[in-house]
Order: structure tokens, then C-alpha cells, then sequence
């Protein structure tokens, strides 16, 4: 109940912001900022991916949780959005997103009530289900709200994390959801990014041609209950393989192929830059790849001796499961196309309002105050650092403030 | 900008949750939850421990950033509210705070006109300079404001985070300082937390006989600008060797000594529960130390395969730093007196949404919605995970829902 929160939200601190504002001038710092030009262009890209692949793009939304960017994203031709949680999809659906893929087990009665409350007022809404039990207390919770509630079955992977670790307890589960009035068979689902293997794309191959055999031999079986069911997989590393396998299948003929990348929208400067260039060396017929569109910027708070300079930036405003790079910098009050040098730069140690800083020996034209762009590694655990994140043009001007709604 | 909002936030989502419900039954899970019993037991031990000391307590807000356990802080007997950043100061200030030690240097035109603006409005505040560049510019903005700003100067170690390195670096702090109208030195300030040595606990202790040093010479030097000077430190881990060395030299006698632990509200069950015992090792003398109130209530999501269960818990929701502990279990709809075993059960691994425990392998009376509690290292990461967290008694009853303003 703590999470998710509806409109009402939306937009309050927005008057603290002066649109129009520059970065470099005036902006209260650290602030996460989204550059609008490569968020424009990973929109366009990765619903073009999708769509010459033949599926249909249910974005993450869990990466952002910031209805600016869902909205974005179906204008962008989205067919819905995915989410984690009950309160997400709930903060999804209040912000107008109807058609939500909860890719996660649907656990607990409250949380089961906030969904049977948005299938009332007319979510479409599909969650997963990889055990006997769950599928029963479902069952039991929605026939007595005298509600269907459509549910896909998850495939995992042994020693993997959620699902059913074997075809068999796929086709068993099957059983144990048509013995449930209340509960319609809708698809299958998987994710691809908790599979490992000595050649990762190829366990990760091997993963998605077993989710072809399943959705195959579940489909001949008679198993589902809708006439195009949805078949989707999926995290922001692996999106290619996983669209070629369904494709090399032709699934798009009778199913509803669905990718559910989250990160792709504002990419990022580590883990997920790694997998974009492996993507781009499996593929050379793609062009431009994703770009890196988040990034903090902060201010040098102390230069307290030579070779040290202390940002006021910390594990409170940007990611940390790596440490933040520093990209560039520029004088506070000065020209936002003026750059200054950043080169040996190299962030150190991160605290919780604190980032340290190593300077190369040189380095003299530094001063208190000087702005300093971070990028992070997985841009979903910087989002949940901000209540707002401002969105900005290519001379640094603040277009916009996005709520998020964590 | 992006941070620290204003009164609007607080309690806007307080309707979704049912007080009196209990966390066993009908929650939506996961939730961040305080015991009420510890809580108010930590409020009143730091508190009593301040003023035994001859010290005033300045609780680092930064922790919680939660309005109501400000209130409760105050109410306490706190002098003020410790601070990191303007907009902490900020929202503080909007939430009731009048007295906002900000233990930083403060950096940047917009965050010095949100101070500004703080002043003017009847706030009494106090942020630490430790460079001649900082100072100049506070001076020259305040100047151009007609307004006074307070400042403490930061007195650091060597290979540190901020402040000046030496009693000589200080010396010329304060006469830049001096040299700047607008400006009012008010104090010395430090922080022993990140003092390191080969014995910890002596490197803290002459430290603090530095920052004793250092305060008695500006004194002598006639520097400060104040009556009663301030004096702080302290952090949650080294609080008592802190009060010690300012009691010793009878500084309540002429300043103003203020600590600024902020975990020990909540403490935890990591980093602090450790830095706790080595308190009371050191002080025999002290009862019943601080006890961990803070925890996270979840949710078994799936158990996929022998030994294996997936809780729906994740970086998203708790901090990080170290892996969470399970502490307790409950059935979901049972008696919340009624635990179920945990014995065995390790965490493993956390990603965004989910963790990751290997249970023991006798386990058998475990079911998917199986409630557990899970406690963790450092509370400043859980806080800033969550915009409410739920207050509860002994019987695990929701008291209130507490807003957080990062």
C-alpha cells in the first residue's frame, strides 16, 4: 500500500522547477536528468525492433515507473505496459495505462483485491502463475469476487528463480488452472535473463526454443482459453534472441508475441551498455543502436586536498550497484556547450549523500561548484531515487519536470 | 529541486491504508514497518544519553527524512534537525523544523537561494564551510541578499572526506570568514566517521581531542561571532567517544556541544547493531542499548524448486548495503502471535523485485503468501525506498502511515 501511488501525485513539485532554466544555471543540484533526443530515439528503435520482428512491445515499467514515459511509450505504439507489482500496476492504470502485464506472481489477498478492484474498472489485465497452491488461492479469490482474471504460465529454468522448472509441470499446472473457474489461460511466459549457461546466448537460445516447444504443445493440447494467446519473454539484454526465436516460429500467426524490455528506454552507461554492443555485434544489420539517455548531474562540494575532489551526489540520488562514471563537466553560471576536461576522472567511493572523486595530478582549472554529469550502470535504481526527474533539451534547458510514482 | 518536497506530500496516500488493520491480514505487502515499542524506546535512550553527556542532540534527519518521527524527535527534547542538503532543509522546514544544522558545505546559486529563502522565513540555520572558495562565495550571495549566514567550519583528517586537514587551515578559514560581512562563524564542526586507523576507536578519540583543540584555539583567537559557539560531531557508530571528549573538557560549560546520530532511531540489524555493541562493551555502565525497530514485511512469491523460495522483496524496497536478514514468519490471515519457523532460511541474492532464500531441507510447512520479516544493515537505504512506512504495535496493528519527503 506504500507503493504505487495514483495520480494525485503527479506533477506537485513541478512549480519548484522554472522550466526553461538551464542546467548549468540555476537548477537545484543533484537532479536526474533525461536528454530528449536519444530518449526519442530509443523510443522509436526498440518499437521498430519489435515490430519488424513481428511482436508487440509491453515495456517494463518498472525501470521508470513515470507516467510521462509510459505515455510515451504507447503513443510510440506500445500494445501495453508491464509492471512488477500490484501498487504498479495500480499507479500504471490510474495514470490511463489499460493494458497491464503484471510479468510476476500475484501474491496476498491485498494485493489480490487492488487487482480484482482494476479488472472492475476495466483493466486488461494479465499476471503469471508457476505453482499449484497460487493457482488456487487465485482461483478461490476471484470466484468469489465472481471475476475471471487471466493468467499466463511461467517457464523457468532449474536453479533459476520464479517458474515451472520442467515442460510436465507446465502441463500439470495447466490442469490446475482449468479446474479453476475463475482463472481464463491466456499464454506463457518467460524470462530469459536469470538463464545461465557457459555460452549465455546460447543457453539463452536454448531457453527461448523451449518456450516455443511449451506455448506449442500447450496450444495443441487445447490448454488455452483465448483464441490468440500471449507468448512473451524477455529483459533489455537478450530482447534479439528471444524476437528471432519467436519469429523463426512464426508464433506472431497465431499467438500475441510479446517483449517486455524496460531499461532499453533510457539505456544506460554500464551493465546495459555491454549487452546493447554485444546485441549490436549479433545483429550488424541494425543501425545506431540504444543511447545512453539518463544521467545525474551534481555539484563539487569540497576540495579538501590535492587529487580529491567530494561531489554532492550520493547512493540517495543514482544508481549503485557499480560505481557512477563521470562524463563531463562544466562551470556553474557559464556556457552549457563549454566543456571542461574530465579526463582521469574517477569516482572512488560512494556514500549516502557523498561521491569521491580522484583527480590526475594536473588537474588546476577545478572549482567548488563545477557540474559534473554521472552516468550509472541499470537505470532502474537510479528512477527509484526521484520523485521528479527533469527532462531536458540539447542546450541543457529543462522542458519538462516527469513525476515518477513509486 | 527534485528532492526534499514540501508539505503536500505528507499523508496524501494515507487512505489506502487501513489503520488497525495487521500486517498478517489484508496489507499489501511488501511494507516498510516501525515498531512502536523501540521506536519510542530509541527516541528516549538518545535523548537521556545527550543530555547526561551535557549535550544537545541534533538527530541527522537525513536517516528518516520522515516528518513524523522528526515531530517525535523534537518532542523528545532534540535542539534541531541535523541536515545534508538544502532541499532537506527544506522540506524539514516546510514539516515544522525550526533549528536545521545543514553538515555540509553549501554549493551552488540555486540551493543558496533555498537557504536564503529558509532564513527569511524564520528558520535558524547553520551549514559548514571548509574552503576559502565556498566561503566567498556564501559571502558574496548573502551579501548581495542583505542576509547573515551562520556557518560552522568543518574540521577533517587527512585522506577524509570534506573539511580542512589542519588547526592552520582552519586558522585561515576563519579569518576568510571574517573577512566576509554577511557571514557569522558560529561554531567548529566534524564528523569521526570517516576517521580511520589501525585501532578505530583511538583514531575517533584523538580526533575528537582535535576538534576540542581546534574549537578552544578559535575561541582564544577570538574568531567566533557567537555567545555561545557550537561544537558537533558524531555520527551513529562512534556517539559516545564523542560525548565523552567534549564532556571531559567541560566544553557545556561555553559552547554549545550538539551530536547527530541519525540511525540510532530505527537502528538496524547490521552495520549499527554491530557499532552498538561495541558501545556498550565500551560502557558498561549504559542499560539496555538501542534495538532495532525498522524491518520490512514481505511475501513468499514462489517456491519453485526444493530449497529454494522467491520472496517478493527487492532492491526496490530495502537497503542493500548487505544482504537482508529473515527474522521472523507468519501464515498469511493467522494470528500474528503465531511464528513459524525461520531456522536455516539464508538469504542468497536480491535483485530488483526479488530475493532470493535457500531454506534448510526439512523445511516443509511452508506455503506461497507465507509473510516474513526481514531486517537490514543501515536504515538511511530502506527509508529512501519507500514514500509511507507503517507504524505498528506488539500485535503488529497499523498505528499510522508515516510520509517521507526525500
Amino acid at each position: 500500500m506504500a507503493k504505487g501511488t495514483g495520480t494525485e501525485r503527479g506533477g506537485v513539485d513541478k512549480g519548484t522547477v522554472e522550466l526553461g532554466a538551464d542546467l548549468v544555471s540555476g537548477v537545484s543540484l543533484p537532479a536526474a536528468v533525461i536528454h530528449e533526443a536519444p530518449l526519442a530515439h530509443n523510443l522509436a528503435w526498440m518499437q521498430r525492433f519489435t515490430e519488424v520482428h513481428g511482436a508487440r512491445l509491453a515495456p517494463h515499467g518498472k525501470t521508470t515507473m513515470t507516467p510521462a514515459l509510459f505515455k510515451r511509450q504507447l503513443e510510440a505504439g506500445a500494445w501495453g505496459i508491464t509492471l512488477a507489482t500490484a501498487p504498479q500496476c495500480r499507479a500504471a492504470f490510474s495514470h490511463g495505462v489499460r493494458r497491464l502485464l503484471m510479468a510476476n506472481q500475484l501474491v496476498g489477498q491485498a494485493n489480490m483485491a487492488m487487482v480484482a478492484d482494476l479488472i472492475a474498472a476495466g483493466a486488461d489485465f494479465y499476471c503469471v502463475v508457476d505453482g499449484v497452491d497460487n493457482v488456487r488461492q487465485l482461483g478461490r479469490f476471484f470466484a468469489e469476487r465472481n471475476q475471471r482474471l487471466a493468467v499466463l504460465i511461467e517457464l523457468g529454468v532449474p536453479g533459476g528463480r520464479c517458474g515451472c522448472r520442467s515442460q510436465a509441470a507446465v502441463q500439470t499446472l495447466a490442469e490446475a488452472v482449468a479446474a479453476e473457474p475463475a482463472l481464463v489461460l491466456a499464454g506463457l511466459e518467460g524470462y530469459e535473463g536469470v538463464v545461465h549457461g557457459e555460452d549465455p546466448a546460447a543457453a539463452v537460445r536454448d531457453y527461448a526454443q523451449r518456450l516455443v516447444e511449451t506455448v506449442l504443445a500447450l496450444e495443441s493440447a487445447g490448454r488455452f482459453d483465448v483464441a490468440e494467446p500471449i507468448i512473451t519473454a524477455s529483459g533489455s539484454a537478450w530482447y534479439d534472441l528471444i524476437a528471432e526465436a519467436f519469429q523463426a516460429a512464426s508464433l506472431q500467426d497465431r499467438f500475441v508475441p510479446v517483449l517486455r524490455p524496460g531499461c532499453y528506454v533510457v539505456h544506460d552507461h554500464g551493465l546495459y551498455r555491454e549487452a546493447q554492443r554485444d546485441v549490436m555485434r549479433r545483429r550488424p544489420d541494425l543501425q545506431r543502436g540504444l543511447e545512453p539517455a539518463l544521467e545525474v548531474f551534481a555539484q563539487v562540494q569540497s576540495l579538501p586536498e590535492p587529487g580529491l575532489a567530494i561531489i554532492a551526489l550520493g547512493k540517495r540520488d543514482i544508481g549503485h550497484d557499480q560505481l557512477p562514471v563521470v562524463l563531463r563537466r562544466y562551470r556553474e553560471g557559464g556556457d552549457p556547450g563549454e566543456m571542461l576536461s574530465v579526463v582521469g576522472w574517477q569516482v572512488t567511493k560512494l556514500m549516502d549523500q557523498h561521491t569521491f572523486v580522484h583527480l590526475p595530478g594536473d588537474v588546476d582549472d577545478i572549482a567548488v561548484g563545477d557540474i559534473v554529469a554521472f552516468g550509472a550502470s541499470h537505470p532502474c535504481l537510479t528512477f527509484d531515487k526521484w520523485r521528479q526527474l527533469l527532462l531536458v533539451d540539447e542546450a541543457l534547458k529543462v522542458k519538462d519536470s516527469l513525476a515518477t510514482c513509486f
